[in-house]
């Protein structure tokens, strides 16, 4: 046995072995703040599932902890690096295998975007719903080991639902095939269902079936606007009250309100205090009339229905802008590359968004830190977006305390730590308070009984010790 | 350390801890035919989570099986006693601790039988749809350890699909409890989902959270008949082709047209090769027009668009006698009680649903069996039924050739070897075959994670050895 490079350079092509420290830096780390990263020995970039399977025996063998990558989109660290480990990433697995409409599944490799399996979809008049806001980046590796969400999921659900099998390399370098290619299979434990999510600490996922579904009639879109959060936070309990299902469920907070307006004035109302943005996809109006009349009921200080399709866009360019608009304002907050974001990720129970929404203004001001809240108000689903001063020690610290605060709250609410983002590095203390010593317990038995040697991904989810 | 009876009696009222033969022979096993089945040592019905705790710690401790049950209505003998073993009956936790429509949700105990829950939800305008043939008396704690299917699966999905999150008494008495309330929720690996199908093999489940829906809008329904198999296959390929989700979307067989009309008459035609029964719940009649045209154009003998719910209902009875119309015949094919039938479970990919109902035709020609075929074509998951008779060995060793070769005809056209009824011990050696040995090892390190001394349900899903 050689070092892990020579026994990497044995089993894969040179130019698929990366060590330059530039590559090495680039992959050191996914989107999140508030994370460590280390250095890995190699970044490695396999073109096949058998090589995948190479670089986890050689990884095996000297006992070198692997990393799977794919866009580095994420928001938990979970694809972070850490010393000495080999990074595989799975970009160059990127092709779309198959898609049959007939029976309404696609097969992909990790690496294909999000946006790329959308748009072959549609090309056969089929919809993959699952929208994560990197959807034009992220990959589905990436959305499926996150059990990814996004704005369809109050009505079409999350990443996990849609995924029917998987191939998996396992820490011993064998490849398990899991799931099925049939809409229903019961049969054994769900072991896909148990790689969903567990961002790569059970096996590197290299190829995955998904479920595909007709595509949604013609999409109806409403805004409305209100005084108070309480307010807005009816419109979501009477909306489920009455039966409706709507397609998206969008509040922004009046923070966002005015960071959007500050970066791309467009006629917001920054004195309100959260605007509701809601769709159908039924091509029927009525459904939309009767959350219109809801949203009326609840106190709405305006009201506006889209008349056509460019109107609904419109509308929903300002949730686009949520993002870039924050970011902006952490730029001018702090100026020199020091404004930094740091994405939070509560789901609550529909009753208690307004709840939530508050109880992070208090925190904020409590603080002095700035706190805007957007989301998927109709699942529960919020983002607490905290802006921080990464210069700062004292400003990461207060960002820190207020996440920790946000974290409580969210629990305290009857929700969970994580909506949509996942644990990874940010969150793991907090998975470890949500699911106490025996969920713990059983998440390290699991860990165990898969990855035997502690190679994949060390940790993220589950915390040392 | 006592006898284990003695520690039972020591933890649990002794009226719960019955050993009488005649109760010990009425728990021994569930419908299955084709399955072993042995003595209890006892019959355990514990009215908690704790009490089911303290006959886990029990069997701990005198490395006793436990074998959990609700209402034996399994078809795969997952619920069959072994010899020796604690039968934990969870017949008496029975309560259904709360339903909460503002969030669409139900927290049920396992011993809960379906049609209660339904009915619960129906009376706060919510559904819960799984279905499986047995709702009126399976229980919601069975459902979810077979993940149970049912007409409505073809839209709605199967119990798994409605699971948020359960309590679960593991194998060393510590009661975990894991998933969440919320619509939404990825903290850590799916424990929730790993549970769901796991056929009591890993922990007993002690209470469940379940997701509700709207009440559906009004069911519209049509029968067409077909002259032959693969034009009634058309109809399942091009309703998907065409993007339509009908609500339910069933095959009956020419067999089963001649044993419902012999048990029942309806005036169904027995020349016809094949019925389909197809509903749609959205309330708008354009769906079901267009789901016709696919019958017609598929070249239906006869198509007929209920008026009503009434006539609805009507149809749907045919489909309902399916199951008692084929007992009524092998009742009468082998009288004095020797009729028996074993109900297969197979899912295919939609296209392929004339090929297995043909296969299936031929198999049973070849062998000199009866054979029927009827289940949910609109998802690929059909119920060949085999008129056995119990008195003869050597029906019984055709039965199970006759059943190998349908299964083995399953695998060979990209299906499953359960669609809905789990693996139990009809089905082990088929498991292994379809998710070969890097899948079955997997499933036996996850067992040995979760139980390592293999108290529970031992012999079940995963054959020994």
């Amino acid at each position: 046995m050689g070092s892990p490079i020579d026994d990497l350079l044995a089993v894969l092509p040179a130019d698929r072995v990366l060590t330059d420290s530039g590559v090495l830096a680039a992959h050191s780390r996914d989107e999140a703040d508030l994370c460590d990263a280390g250095t890995p020995l190699a970044v490695l970039r396999p073109k096949s599932t058998a090589e995948v399977a190479a670089v986890v025996r050689v990884a095996a063998a000297h006992r070198v902890p692997v990393v799977p990558q794919g866009a580095r989109t994420g928001l938990t660290g979970a694809a972070n690096a850490v010393d000495g480990a080999l990074v595989v990433s799975l970009a160059g697995l990127n092709r779309i295998l198959e898609i049959d409409a007939g029976e309404r599944i696609a097969v992909v490799q990790p690496g294909v975007v999000n946006a790329e399996l959308r748009r072959a979809a549609a090309k056969e008049g089929l919809a993959y719903p699952p929208d994560p806001g990197s959807w034009e980046s992220s990959t589905i590796g990436g959305n499926v080991s996150t059990d990814a969400g996004g704005m369809c999921c109050v009505k079409y659900g999350v990443t996990g639902d849609y995924v029917l099998g998987m191939e998996v390399v396992l820490a011993d370098g064998e490849i398990l095939r899991c799931g099925r290619r049939t809409v229903k299979g019961v049969a054994g434990y769900d072991l896909t269902g148990l790689f969903v999510g567990s961002e790569g600490t059970l096996g590197i996922i290299t190829e995955i079936t998904v479920r595909l579904r007709p595509a949604p009639a013609e999409t109806r879109t409403l805004v409305a606007v209100y005084p108070t959060v309480p307010a807005a936070g009816r419109v979501v309990s009477s909306v489920v009250a009455a039966g409706h299902v709507p397609s998206m469920f969008e509040l922004l907070d009046r923070t966002h309100l005015r960071a959007i307006e500050a970066y791309r004035p467009m006629g917001l109302d920054t004195e309100a205090a959260a605007m509701l943005l809601i769709a159908t996809d039924t091509g029927a109006g009525a459904d939309l009339a009767a959350i219109a009349e809801c949203c009326r009921t609840a106190g709405a200080s305006e009201l506006y229905v889209a008349e056509d399709a460019v109107e609904a866009e419109a509308l929903t360019s300002a949730r686009r802008l949520a993002h870039p608009a924050m970011e902006h304002l952490a730029r001018r907050a702090f100026p020199g590359g020091r404004g930094g974001l740091v994405v939070d990720d509560v789901a609550v129970p529909r009753a208690r968004v307004a709840d939530l929404v508050a109880g992070v203004e208090e925190i904020s001001a409590r603080h002095g830190v700035l706190v805007g809240v957007v989301g998927h108000a109709g699942d529960g689903n919020l983002h607490p977006v905290i802006v921080v001063d990464r210069a700062s020690q004292s400003s990461m610290d207060s960002g820190r305390l207020v996440f920790d605060e946000i974290m409580r709250l969210g629990l305290s609410l009857g929700g969970t730590c994580t909506g949509e983002h996942g644990v990874g590095l940010l969150k793991r203390d907090w998975l470890a308070r949500e699911v106490g010593p025996v969920g713990m317990g059983v998440h390290r038995a699991v860990k165990a009984a898969l990855d035997p040697r502690g190679i994949f991904n060390p940790g993220k989810v589950i915390a040392p010790g």
